[in-house]
């Protein structure tokens, strides 16, 4: 399953710029992957594209309709239907990330069956994962951790993606969430697959591959977060990573949603190794992305050398400060492209 | 969820003893549940219980019709179709432990609906979770982990409710798996539950409770199993335990269905006090139950005093030789009843 490109992004009536999370991601990383963008009157969100309709769009190529936009319940409000359905019958797909499925509102799967058009629900896999199995494959994979969710762990992998393909590297992003779907084209919401398939669903992500090939793939959670490191842990197992990067907010003061406090970085490349160990030996840390937005230039700099320092590993702010220094140890440790 | 007791248990033609598996270990433990069994011609299993017909069934009180059989793929044969139906008719519930949704059978769903009686597909939870949130919460918690999948967790968890009965302890058996919802009448297969909701299933199943109170909580997988330990470990940050028993079978070669080694019974204590101090600070190993089926006499005493010697820990084998040595450990480290 591949979403096909060009996009249009749909934003409805988005109240704000948050409730186009997944669009603006989209845009800020496969910009030359959208046409346009489409907005309801009153919308209050933005990507910066042309605002398109249905027929404009297609005459400018748009191949799918993309759901970009948050909802409360993750629902698809009745006002939007019609705007989907005018879609397909325009010869577009449709992909969307909501929790709701498209195919179980009746005038959509209606409408994709009358044009022969295909549905996405990013959230639900159609594909039917085996369990998973743990043997070592060919080919070099990386994955990102987290102290917390929300600390970067996508955008440090897109990151490093661009920039070791820039240095010559084959690397592709491999995503594991919503919006990483929608920016890779392909992928799979590790966290919505059935609990005992986590790891199988991940091992189906990253399958064999050329031996200097490498896959960045997209974290999930924490394994120190009490709502959802087991899915943390099925990722870890599954991705068998080589290389993991840890993807940290200095600024938090307790994990995201519950009450218990972030552990350091120390602790996360610890259980790491000691968990990842399990299907590749030869696990290891190879840089901290540190998410500085809530600091000035000084604070993060200094923040970024206090922990390269205390950790013996590369550090730096992906945004701020790019991630040559962390694909310079990748090189230094696994050869260069 | 409450399966209305008591039960006839459904064997169809099960052409051996594993196939009834379930149904083997509803007798095993709750005897007293079962009226009787209801097998076709040809049927190679046998439970012990008296051959019942569906009239017979009802008229010694037989609420629920239990499919204790496991077939090839999870799914029901056409002819098992009209008995179904026609215990419905006769005015029971059904539930079942396939793969296949009985809700998924025409016959089966319009008899349902048509005399009001309640279909139970215990591996799919029709419960909506919420997300973990890993709280400390009352009463007292006891989970059953493993080396490896298939050593006797869900065996030693029920023995330890029995035991602690006896002795006067407030205890309740929590089933995470199939076999485990039917002996107790609830619960939750936890692997088949979306991933992001398994530590928030593993809490609605062991809620708040009186100070004294003993939840026996039936393990799954092992923390070091590549296929399933992402279950694993949100069982137990969800069941945050006060003490957990190691499950272990000494003869085994390698982790089932997958060619890894088996980890070191210290390993797996090791390994669970550091991930279940995340919501459980005061997490403790307080036994070893040692699968020793394969073993004659002598070496099965030699191989748990050996174990017990090592880890400092009570040892036993749950079924040859009980678990009182366990429930000691935990009088006296928590206390009597």
């Amino acid at each position: 399953m591949e979403i096909e490109k060009p996009y249009l992004l749909f934003l409805g009536d988005a109240p704000d710029q948050l409730a186009a999370k997944t669009a603006l991601g989209i845009v800020d990383w496969r910009r030359d992957w959208c046409v346009g963008q489409l907005r309801f009157e009153g919308c209050k969100a933005d990507t910066g594209l042309p605002d398109l309709g249905i027929e404009e769009a297609r005459a400018r190529g748009a191949k799918t309709l993309i759901i970009g936009v948050a909802n409360a319940g993750g629902v698809l409000p009745d006002h939007w239907t019609a705007t989907i359905v005018a879609a397909i019958a325009a010869g577009m797909d449709v992909a969307s990330g909501l929790h709701v499925r498209l195919g179980s509102i009746p005038e959509i799967a209606a409408a994709a069956a009358a044009h022969g058009r295909r549905l996405f629900d990013v959230r639900h896999s159609a594909e039917r994962f085996a369990t998973g199995k743990g043997t070592k494959r060919p080919g070099k994979r990386l994955l990102t951790v987290g102290t917390d969710c929300s600390v970067g762990k996508k955008y440090t992998a897109l990151a490093l993606e661009r920039a070791m393909t820039a240095r010559g590297y084959a690397a592709d992003f491999r995503a594991t969430g919503q919006t990483g779907v929608f920016i890779s084209g392909r992928g799979v919401s590790v966290d919505a697959v059935v609990a005992d398939f986590i790891s199988g669903a991940a091992e189906w992500l990253t399958p064999a591959n050329d031996p200097h090939h490498w896959d960045i793939v997209e974290g999930q959670g924490s394994l120190f977060h009490p709502s959802f490191a087991g899915v943390t842990l099925g990722l870890l197992h599954g991705a068998q990573p080589d290389a993991f990067v840890v993807c940290h907010e200095p600024t938090r003061t307790h994990m995201r949603g519950v009450a218990h406090p972030l552990p350091s970085i120390r602790e996360v490349i610890d259980l790491t190794v000691a968990c990842g160990r399990l299907t590749n030996p030869d696990i290891g840390c190879v840089g901290i992305a540190i998410n500085t937005e809530r600091l000035d230039e000084d604070a993060a700099r200094r923040v970024i050398a206090e922990t390269a320092q205390a950790e013996g590993l590369p550090a730096t702010d992906p945004v701020r400060f790019g991630v040559e220094a962390i694909v310079d140890r990748l090189a230094a440790e696994f050869g260069p492209p």
